[in-house]
């Protein structure tokens, strides 16, 4: 294969993801977790402090690649997240092609919430409720109203002002009834309780939490950070995208005896999911490379053929 | 800004390059060492065995990016090793380039050693000794032959027929003459000398070596690799690129007490290089990725400006 590589430019990504599309490379993603490998994460920064960029890189069937995310804190008129997906050609090695991904790793990071509660959360649930009022929570609510039947969200912010514009960015995005709440009203009528914060200790307390609630941490991807209480792992069924980062950067960092369990499996049939509507379920999203690669790739496939689909 | 990204083809790039931009990016970034930062290296692989990617990322100035380099054994048609960096906007975090760049990564690891040589050798350095007869082993030869007066070429392989042929091609490359010798010839003979070997042991005996030689060690990136016996370290005035990296994949993970300094000091003036005509000088290359980031930004000058210099 000597094919030139393809570009595809931040603009025409933004344009071309959507929730399906997300959706479907998620949940190959997680699939991929059995097999697939993933490769250490490299934190790097430019000269200017404060910067930062994430090497992610891994491998599954004929996807071999690496997503770089970096994270300029002083940007103002772009946003402070970017994205780069490099894909290598399986077959030689050369460059396959590079993806401008700012705008779809929102939803590739929403796709992952998403696929979480489609696999746990009861059939039943209609309240959702998220914690965290920044840009990646508005495509948690969005991504995660769709694959439930979900009739209200509540939303809990730390300062007020912010709650209320979230609130009614989340009911333009998702034509529901929004409305802002104590964090122990949100957390205690919550069928899906989302987490999408900086937090770096527990956001509620663990009592609060209904039986039959799912919760989904997506906020943790590092050392120090922390959105659940612990004591809530001890009631709850474990979930996770990869066990071993899970357990060392993830939300499973504070519970040094936690065995969560890989989404992986339970998409596979290899592992038990939820057993009982009284059930609580906890996922813990970092993050790693393989979503990266099929959100790529999907991208790539409808880029090239137009109005394709996965 | 919000210019669109810039890429630059293998063919473009392989167009672009030559010794003298390869010569000045690598003198930019032995410089760039005393400031810049580099991170930990990945290495990776596709799910055919015995593939390898690997990455190598770091920033100084307002260069930031990573190589992803590959060696895909079984290529045929397509030479097995590629390489595509990835600068990134300093002031953004935005992807700034795309440079594919496998014919120029030889230029850039020869214009390492050939910096080396014109930094370390003696000025009258006049034979050229090159143990090894692979791809790169020939760019060392061309690169190296023009920053010293070098009137003969002497070149070292395992197979006689090997040797032989790599004889006629670096003749062709450097218009000298060329002979294929023994080791001990060789090496005896060397003014300059070069190794460029996938070695895991000494290749020659370090009583063999002149006074006032100089010898580039271009073959150890990695653990188990060695290409100098440890005598001549003890006899020698040591040399690198960088030196944390050196004594733990270089060369000098051979030789625990060794303190080889970085060229990139020499350069600076801040620490001395050769100081007598009797020195050995051992410069030992194990590659970093501000090489590949001052290599990019060159080729993307000259794609920019055409018929533009560094």
């Amino acid at each position: 294969m000597t094919d030139s590589p393809v570009f595809v430019s931040e603009s025409e990504s933004a344009a071309l993801v959507d929730d399906d599309l997300a959706l479907a490379a998620a949940r190959e993603a997680f699939l991929a977790t059995a097999h697939g490998s993933t490769f250490p994460v490299v934190i790097g920064s430019s000269s200017t402090p404060g910067t930062r960029f994430t090497l992610k890189s891994g491998s599954a069937g004929d996807l071999v690649g690496v997503k770089i995310g970096s994270f300029w804190p002083d940007n103002t008129d772009l946003p402070r997240h970017s994205s780069t997906i490099v894909l290598l050609d399986p077959a030689t090695g050369r460059l396959r092609a590079v993806v401008e991904a700012a705008a779809a790793n929102a939803y590739r990071t929403a796709a992952a919430d998403a696929l979480a509660v489609r696999t746990l959360a009861r059939d039943d649930s209609r309240t959702l409720t998220v914690i965290g009022t920044g840009h990646q929570a508005l495509h948690e609510a969005r991504a995660v109203s769709r694959v439930r039947p979900i009739d209200r969200v509540l939303v809990v912010g730390r300062r007020a002002d912010a709650a209320r514009r979230f609130a009614a960015d989340v009911a333009a995005a998702t034509g529901l009834p929004v409305e802002a709440v104590d964090t122990r009203t949100g957390v205690a009528e919550a069928d899906v309780l989302v987490t999408a914060t900086t937090a770096r200790e527990p956001l509620f307390d663990a009592s609060w939490v209904r039986p039959g609630t799912h919760v989904s941490a997506m906020g943790v991807d590092g050392p120090g950070k922390q959105e659940l209480p612990v004591a809530l792992h001890d009631r709850a069924k474990l979930f996770c995208d990869l066990p071993e980062q899970s357990t060392t950067i993830g939300e499973f960092q504070h519970a040094p005896s936690a065995a969560p369990v890989a989404l992986g499996a339970v998409l596979a049939g290899t592992a038990p999911g939820r057993t009982s509507p009284e059930d609580v379920t906890v996922f813990d999203s970092s993050g790693f490379a393989l979503q990266d690669l099929t959100l790529a790739a999907a991208l790539l496939h409808r880029h090239t053929v137009p109005g394709g689909t996965e």
